[in-house]
């Protein structure tokens, strides 16, 4: 609701185009509904560089598969996170160009391959068993058009294998550090780097790890100033929110 | 210790211009001071860009100004988190340009004033009583050089006030989202703008917020994927955080 | 038991075509029929206006359809929430207007579809995956009498999908509002309308939502002052606190 | 902004009394006020029939005055909850009408007493000490117009108790009960009545009662359906629900 | 050890028949090993009237068996908890009065049924879902010798229920009361009588009752002072005091 | 409501001496009203041998002091828990038998101290801290008639001086153990006797002990059978059950 | 990577035997090995006097298979914890020494037995359901070259069998104590010995032992002060630890 | 009651210097002695070769001096912990060689100051905010004859200052490890070095540290097998258990 806009409504009421009970129904919304949300929402996908990413956990194969085939049919790329291969199965025989990650369970269709980002995504696993989180940051990286370079298996009780890595490491723009257990390794890591880290706890670990409730809290209270938090297992979130941060502007 | 100078120490022993002890010797100093009640790490300016950050919380006046000093005496720019107006005033005496913000207990020491980063970075809180968080954000990106854009009290009970800011909010490069009770206010803005967001939740609250989990765990698991998030209340953490992204590199 | 039963049976008593006996009989179950393994409370309808529902899990197919017969031999109407299909088939035989959610895997009985609510009951959930919650609590709501309207799938990460629902949501007499993850709907409905709204958090989500606790917190912790809330994922105490509220007096 | 006093500035706008800019600059701040510290929701008592509540924790003395002259400035009715006696003085001297609660630290203005229930809301506690949460209910519920019944000390141990009050409870519209310890009284009154049951769990008990928890849990899994929750000690929110459930349509 | 056998010690230390590393040794343990506690065990089995009770859970079909044969070789009486009916049927096999009960998987063997109890011990349960717990502190009262009246599905949103049990109740020594979700009718019953009262929290319900946890803490906050605590779903416990309890002495 | 009553309404219905709307209004509170609840509890506090307790904590001194003397007045005992020297003071002045243990803020007034036990009940602490609390079982255990033997700092480090008491706790008809930390002690003293034993888990500590959840939670998971537990630093409720359990029948 | 080793390359450097790209070259490959899903840390064998041990769980039979091959070819000895006996059968083929318990897990190929301790490594489990995780303490204590002591089923409900095992007890340089449900062992032991006492909680029991956490918090709330804690079934870290207390120097 | 002491006792009854009843009388109070609020563990120094160590906390001045002064009495040397200053003058007056710690609120008395350690014990700390509880271990460690290392203010923030420490690291027997925040330090130190580490968490931290949980849960849970946990704050046990393994055989 724009200044002029206003001035139009009250015109027009003083002219007797619209009376009272108008104005009090156009008036009553004017904070939200003269805004056209999904106008806006629809410029912020074009913006993004990037449609909907479709969370495949809980829905239907149909529902999943249709609702990639209504994106598809409008944008050159998609990333469907925690889906199952019976969907990708359905989708590469339409579209050749999907690639699916066991892993992680990720189906991504990338058909515009431009480089978006600024510099390279650092991708770094505590251990190997943190490796398909690791990997849906990865996927989500590549398909939002980022370069990245990943390093497995690097955790705090063997700090030489983080320390061998440290030019890569400094070459990057943002870095994200996927760690289950104690969760140490971001802060290692954000004292190494002067760059901003997208720490991610796993649910790898036992006992009182409480499915990486220990991790998440270690990052949380990191002694490393340069350190933010996803939810636990959340790769696509650090990947998605590292793309952000790398895009070219 | 940058590669180059390892080089050159290393050329130096060859030609015998120093000796093997003198290159221990030389290894062993360079990363810090030693105050016996704290290590000051002189060389975190040379990684981070920015020197070390005195958390003053359970640190004695003495501690906390002598650590300022040793900082001082090398750095132009400080920052104390956490602390008290005595410390200020104890610095103040001798150093006139330090500020005091009674909100959030920081001290500032600004003598470089440079601007370091690419464009505005955005301080949003839900609330009035969050304010002292959003402020320490505010003192932290400041102290790092960088421009900020501060609203407050823009809570989603009355979406019309967040809407209000749309423009301000998508002209800033990150943004900080500042909230208590259900933390909801990051997942709003999350879903209105295309940038990182780092969400602060804060102690702001009573009953089932349980000082800041309630928020805490909103945030965690907000629907907007481009929400990392930081400690209860740690404004600084996320002020670090934007600006190492909103940094000219 | 209705009030119109008992008047029926002390007219009769009255005019001398039963005796008191057989009125004692009658009365004495009144407060309830011992199933040996269930007390059913006949009682219930006169005290509730509605007969008692029958909560399917951890009873067993005999258990279930024995309750469910001893309801049906004395009320219209009949809600058995969380059963299986097999209950199902084994009550559609006997009872063919019996109907069955895949979804929620309630089995309800409405024999008297009399209206008997004042309004609309709204029913909206954040995210596909609400759903089975959402529709729990509008199988209730419609089992006791009223009508309902539901919008699925307009969480607040886009915004624009539930202010374009703005006039539905303020046309009803009470709002439902079912959300996992960080369960921020409730707030952002709370604030558009002047109605009671009755938040449901759901088990939708992983990691740091805990089965739904990220999102019960985020309820209970409401900014907006219209919300209560039920138990994760209590679809049906939403549908049945609703109906009470909408209830013509 | 009420509807009616809208209505007057349209019929003045259109008879001339008033131009567009003073249109304009009434309407400027409909939305919101700014003070700087507070964004004062005016529009609310559009959307919700009454002003905005001042939760008054963690506000300063000058904060809180401000916004309450904002308010009164342009509403009859005013509502501070947990706030000081000193905030009551300052208020009183200048607003007579103001009333102080010491136990519950409510201050409320009330110059427009109309009676806007369709009945009475029935407040019951459990024990004593949870009183003054109880009080915050009916200041809440009175300042908006409802009539009450309160009946305190009426706890399970006693059953007695409670079911002396049955034909009060049944009188009622809608029932708020609050108990802090185990927290069954709402589920045995839930059980007695047909009639929405307002739960509000109080931090009164001591070890294992976890300021509340205890209480808040057991409501949440309350087997009578008719219970919703809301947060702990929040007998303010638990008001303004049962307000809203009573309202006359 | 008592007096006289350290007098003899040190006698026979002065005569010479035990040299002063003998002394050391015996006297190094004293307060443990001379107390002979195997044998005070034995006795204690002895008065306890009931062998060591087999707790089924973790446990191989050959340990358990293997366990069972050995004390039924030497006890009338045997109870497994938490067994497997191959279980059963091994030991059936071989001891046809041994008894299995389906609900709860308990194994009883019962050779010496005499009456070893003051008076009868009440079981009450608030649900159907609760029977099996029930009948586990059932089976083991029985099994110690007690008398029982069971009366299940009595809880609190139907008081009428349990009040008409008021006189049963009252004729008990010892009630145990079987409750989950909100675990409210211990603290009804508690009020009801001067009896010790027994709670035993079940893991049923979902959602916010945490399996079990809500009725814990509700029962622990009792505010009925009879009331004491075993274990979540600790039927056998609660069987196990409650004969402790009727014991005749 | 007993058949007699039923047939005396029924008669005077059939009479005409009352009309239908009298007896459908006592036959709608059937199963509570007519069972005159309020007479039951004085029954039972008659039968209990103590009347009501009055928990100090949370009241003010008149309401203390006043329920006190209403309580005085008809019953020769008292006992408050948790409260002032204060509320001491005022009631000695008037009642001289008024005693105040300082340790746990209890006030007792014992007029008449007849021997209502069957046996002694025995008091056991693992530590010095933990004596408040089981001073206040004692004081209860002793102002409802009964003999105690009491024994403290008899913790699990160091178990000759539990295992030094077992002449002196097997000769009890009951035992309360009280312990703080890891609450260790109820295992080792219900493996040691055949008796119930009442455990009460106190908040000393520190750490994760979590003001006595870790104590609560271990005496929860005893191994040994015979042990139920109260509330955090409960002694009253140990004391008030094991009167009940220790009573003359 | 001794400091004698670099010694000897800076000797051979200055000498001109190794050019500079030589030593960053010997420095950079010497750490780990590189097998993409694994660095294995082959350094570790310098620093810890024992191979890298293989966590089994969450690994794929290639992985763990190859990770063991890639130790044994460089290592006499190697431990796998908490694998399949697929795996065993793989690496039995071709290493026959290789071991298998079926109990834990545990792959086991000792080629080299030296003894390595100075004295014996106590094992004790409360509960034979323990037995697993105190297998898994042993055959890491006996892989690292340590004689043990084991001894199961002592718990503290029957402190004779505990007791009876006081001169083993005491002939131990250091203890492992695994016990679930309550966690009372460790301190009863730590009581007794004059040793450090390492104690594992496990994840037996149900309800409230909220698999472990409660023996967990018990052991570390001990009021034995020798006592220290390991995470939860983590018989592992309790044999690695013990095994370097016992290690001669 | 050392053993040197016994036998003089033993020897001076074979000589006739002292009588049955004399010796008697001094073996009575061998395991404990009675101060009716304590019995003081003077069997403790025979069983663990140090006297009961007093926890100052939750006792009265004149409880802590009491118990001291029994110690005292029999043993050369003394420890009280987090005690008062008050008590320490108290014990100073008589025992001039009594020290105090303001950090950590410590008494020692160290009357026989024998080196009983094989080496040193290394005490490390994160943060300066750690030194008290790394001051509790040290202290404790001295008190029982042992020789210290500690360095404080090395956190993973800045590995550089603790990899710098590594060669004083790995010349101790055993390290302490005190770290608040997110506890990474003990893993980091773990990998560094092939001894035992004993990780003490401390309470350093807010929000989400949540009082040290955060720091107990990282170091549970640490990725380095060599690393065992005590509870929060607990820098006592550390050193007692450090001490225990230290110690000459």
């Amino acid at each position: 609701m724009t200044p002029e806009r206003l001035r139009v409504i009250l015109a027009e009421f003083k002219e007797g185009k619209i009376d009272e009970g108008q104005v009090l129904g156009l008036l009553r919304d004017l904070p939200y509904q003269n805004l056209d949300y999904a106008k806006v929402d629809h410029h912020r996908s074009l913006r993004h560089g990037f449609p909907e990413v479709i969370f495949g956990k809980n829905k239907t194969l149909e529902q999943t598969v249709g609702i990639a085939e209504a994106l598809l049919a409008k944008h050159p790329n998609l990333l469907i996170t925690r889906t199952t291969e019976q969907v990708f199965r359905n989708l590469h025989a339409k579209y050749p160009e999907a690639q699916f990650s066991q892993n992680c369970g990720a189906v991504s269709v990338i058909r515009d391959g431009d480089d978006r980002g600024r510099g390279r995504i650092g991708i770094f696993s505590a251990g190997t068993a943190d490796i398909p989180v690791a990997e849906e940051a990865e996927i989500t990286a590549r398909a939002m058009g980022n370069r990245t370079f990943c390093c497995y298996d690097v955790g705090v009780a063997g700090l030489h294998r983080i320390l061998s890595q440290l030019d890569e490491l400094r070459s990057c723009t943002v870095v994200i550090v996927v760690a289950g257990m104690e969760g140490a390794l971001p802060s290692v890591v954000g004292g190494l780097v002067d760059l901003p880290v997208i720490a991610v706890p796993t649910s790898v670990g036992y006992g009182a790890s409480f499915n990486g409730v220990a991790a998440l809290l270690g990052m949380l209270n990191s002694c490393s100033a340069n350190v933010s938090v996803v939810n636990i297992d959340n790769g696509f979130g650090a990947g998605y929110s590292a793309s952000l941060i790398n895009r070219k502007t």
